[in-house]
């Protein structure tokens, strides 16, 4: 079958044939439809050896961890869970995967992952029903969707009537939180976004406000912040009204550097997390399936992957690109 | 009525002799037992005109936030809530009003407060009824006491069998905290102090083990830093586990300089704050009540306030000072 | 003035000629706007002596409890908040009033209320501010909708994605109740009622599907019983999935009188209650400004009252009857 | 092996001898130390053969759901999770293992359970690491322990400092729920049971008082119900006050035939549940680890199951009743 892999360490990735995987017992041959790009494969492309190692990481492995398809066994559409984790630690047995410490190496980062014909999957838990969802578009729902989700399910304790909830960043991710705030609160949802086409897409789906910066803001309810610089945390903290959450999603590697006790929230929330929960995937596909969500997505050809990578890389895409397999 | 008070802008408070206060409807006069001396009360002796106008203060005013006596009308024990709140808030009716923003003034802080024979309480939800508890030591359990509560309590969901709480600072909010994390949790309670008094002190109130930092720790539940250095603050974070808790108290400006994506407990929580809420003081007083903490504090006469706040600027004393009137 | 009262035990209540009340120290004078009629006032006005003594109600009071107008001294338009609370208990100082045990009597139970031209407030966290909305036909929401926002609330987190909450009587409380689910919840949201023209209602609200008993539906997250008979609440309990909830704000006095540990929803929750915060009728208010619920009110004059009345108790009223005062 | 089990619908289990079972790929041998009685067993001894088939029931089985061993590959001691769970639903990607629909049938209840030598685990969520316990005498922390921990962590939101928690019946499960309450609240704890030698078990176990029923007890936080007849309900929902619980563990099939609406507790919550969750009996291994509850058993020979299901029967223990297979 055709797949995108990396082959070895420091080279980039490439279309390759490979055998067919086989399922051992237990496990579950999946035929893919679709598999979605993340930012998060840019950084793949270029890992050391050494940190690949470190994490357990297996080479050759597939890229790709947005993936959906057909269970080959009966024919069902599911898409796969991204994140990994052990199922049995005292995070899994909690309902809090992401806080896995045995979630390192996954399909796609480590193993082999959705740019492929076919992928193996070797945990129950991984396999979730789409019902009348179409799993070439599906992927992104696992990964950008359910990360979005979980920081809008930490603030929403946070989040009441007549208050505001601000998405800093609205692209893959933030226009996700967008709509989740949407759907599951009566806040004002402020969009906030340097890109006026950015801004202009989350006010179509369902952004109140849209501004360029945070400068105007104040006394919110929360801000979930998907870039993550110096200049949108420290503005983001100052934005959040006492009792009110920042959460920190973006991994630009920003920083704070004044005094801790009077610019956090009073009385408030500060969190930042990796990844999503299961139980964030089964939610996000729930709403998808209902029709609440629109994710915009950008289809490719497999022979197009390494232009839809540029085109990530180059910031040119207007929704999640998905490499449609079939 | 004897009164210790600051009289003017810029000028150390001193003992004075006043009028009693008499009370108008809806007002309580209450007999002072014993008022408690706090670090704050240091900053306030000096606080520039421009700071206190801002703040709502009126000179001159009685010093005393920790305050404890009788009801006049009906002799019944109490003690004072210690911050000052509206009432009627969106934080207020929430049981909120450590997020009151209507109580920057209030009884020892730009109006009179406790260090006085008689106090004036012209908010019934201010008076705590002390039940079999001496007034003339319970006035710290509203401040020191009640903030060191505020704090557990916000911690508590994230602690759980088998894990560890620390606490950063052992002194008088402290050693509170520590006495609360034992009664209400079964977390192993790691007392971190630099000084080996407090540190023994911090043992003989239930803390499973001491240290003089945070070095050697990791993984814990959560870190409570009621001192706020720098070092705290970058050490506390650092300890917490996936899921924990960093809450900071301690003023001392501390900031933290790294990435907070990467520093940050994951998937956890950072929070801070001021004060306490009612419902804090009240399950802090019915924890004494029911003789679950001990209240360490040194009595001291009310010609001796002068002494006592040397003795608490130059960290001489062994528990919390109280000024007995009677 | 005008006043709508009770002037004797065991005689209906009247229109009749008082006084003006004058505002003392720290009450308000409002000016009444609408007062809402609410089923509750039909057995108020049969109250036998001996109960109303028992709840420590005066004899005259005017009724009315769902109140809206303007306060005399700022001309501000205002709700009253419609169930008294102390302020001071361990209920009220947790934002719990609904559980105060000092609020059996109150404005339009026993006190004067609002179908006057004027009412006293006595307590400040009473005046709810209206901003633009007219106070002629808020008076409802603090009552009708806030009892039904606390069921709403008390039920949000067991309501989730892909989930079914389920409203039976969607007459004046449960109307609300639909609209609080459509706005805070992704669930799909099912009325339950016996009476064509309310289901019929309750569609053009956003119920999602509505029928005309429990008998079909079974694994619901939640059901909101606005009835409380023995059938409502036996098939109620039977509807709820493994974890969900069902809450009985109905007071008709049914019964279930099967065994409790294999009929009540496992791992689940029953809870029932009377009233609602100061802090939900705050929600609902910042709801209703925000544009997002709708009020159903038939307006009659002063003068309509009993017919009011008796359109109320014979079920002849397409929405929640305002008395509109002015 | 030696094996005591089921070996035809309808006839009473015996001891018999069986082949040594062998691990598949996947699955774990453990080697057994101790299992313990319950109380459920005396059911399973006697269910139909069409109870037994339609909860997926397969006969032969061997007995015990309460099993420590050690693990035959590493050596390491375990006790096995009690209640069967699926993993994958959303239930257990939750950590709500206890509302999983899929387990019906597990070791010792339709499959080979802990009264044997060897048990096989096919699951890894259900080995848990003893750490220096004794396996011998573990494995009713996993039943009795863990159904008790379920309660109590459903009930601790509600109690507070000063607040009362009861628990009726100290038996198996409410002794553990004694000492729960004791090492995670402040409240007064107070236990209810007819049996004298019960009661004062209760109290050398913690428990601040001891009753012979609930005829004097009202106003308090939680009543934890693990008998649950007609007269512990309706007299435990009297005892709660508003605010509070009321939790139903005992499976006797009691009733309350009042009206609910004036008298389940108001604004309070009443739950029932069956089994446990991965993440309880995690908790409670910690606990006892810590040393922190006591596990009274009392140990029975291989031979002497007959004899010791009759002590249980006829409510002649002392302590939970453990055969030691070595």
């Amino acid at each position: 079958m055709r797949a995108y892999r990396m082959t070895e360490w420091g080279t980039p990735p490439r279309a390759v044939t490979v055998p067919d995987p086989a399922p051992r017992p237990g496990e579950v041959l999946v035929r893919v439809a679709g598999c979605g790009l993340c930012r998060s494969d840019l950084t793949m492309r270029r890992i050391p050896a050494a940190a690949g190692a470190a994490l357990g990481w297996r080479m050759p492995f597939t890229l790709g961890h947005e993936t959906a398809g057909w269970r080959v066994d009966t024919g069902e559409p599911v898409a796969l869970v991204s994140p990994s984790s052990c199922g049995t630690c005292r995070y899994c047995v909690r309902g809090q995967e992401s806080g896995c410490p045995y979630g390192l190496a996954g399909r796609g980062y480590g193993r082999d992952g959705g740019l492929a014909e076919y992928v193996l999957v070797d945990d129950p838990r991984a396999l979730l029903p789409l019902g009348s969802l179409d799993p070439r578009q599906a992927g992104p729902l696992t990964d950008a969707g359910a990360t979005a989700y979980h920081a809008v399910r930490r603030a929403l304790p946070r989040i009441g009537p007549g208050g505001t909830a601000v998405v800093v960043g609205t692209g893959g991710l933030g226009a996700f939180a967008v709509q989740f705030l949407r759907i599951l609160t009566a806040a004002s949802v402020v969009a906030v976004d340097s890109s006026p086409a950015r801004r202009s897409y989350a006010s179509s789906i369902g952004a109140h406000s849209a501004y360029a910066d945070l400068s105007g803001l104040s006394d919110t309810d929360v801000v979930l912040d998907f870039v993550g610089t110096d200049e949108t945390i420290t503005a983001g903290i100052a934005a959040v009204r006492t009792g009110g959450a920042f959460g920190l999603i973006g991994s630009a590697g920003g920083r704070h550097t004044g005094p801790w006790f009077s610019s956090l929230p009073r009385d408030g929330e500060v969190f930042t997390f990796q990844g999503s929960t299961i139980a964030d995937a089964q939610d996000v596909i729930a709403l998808a399936g209902a029709g609440l969500i629109r994710n915009q997505v950008e289809e490719f050809a497999f022979t197009e992957i390494d232009e839809a990578y540029t085109k990530l890389a180059t910031g040119a895409l207007t929704g999640r690109a998905v490499i449609v397999l079939e």
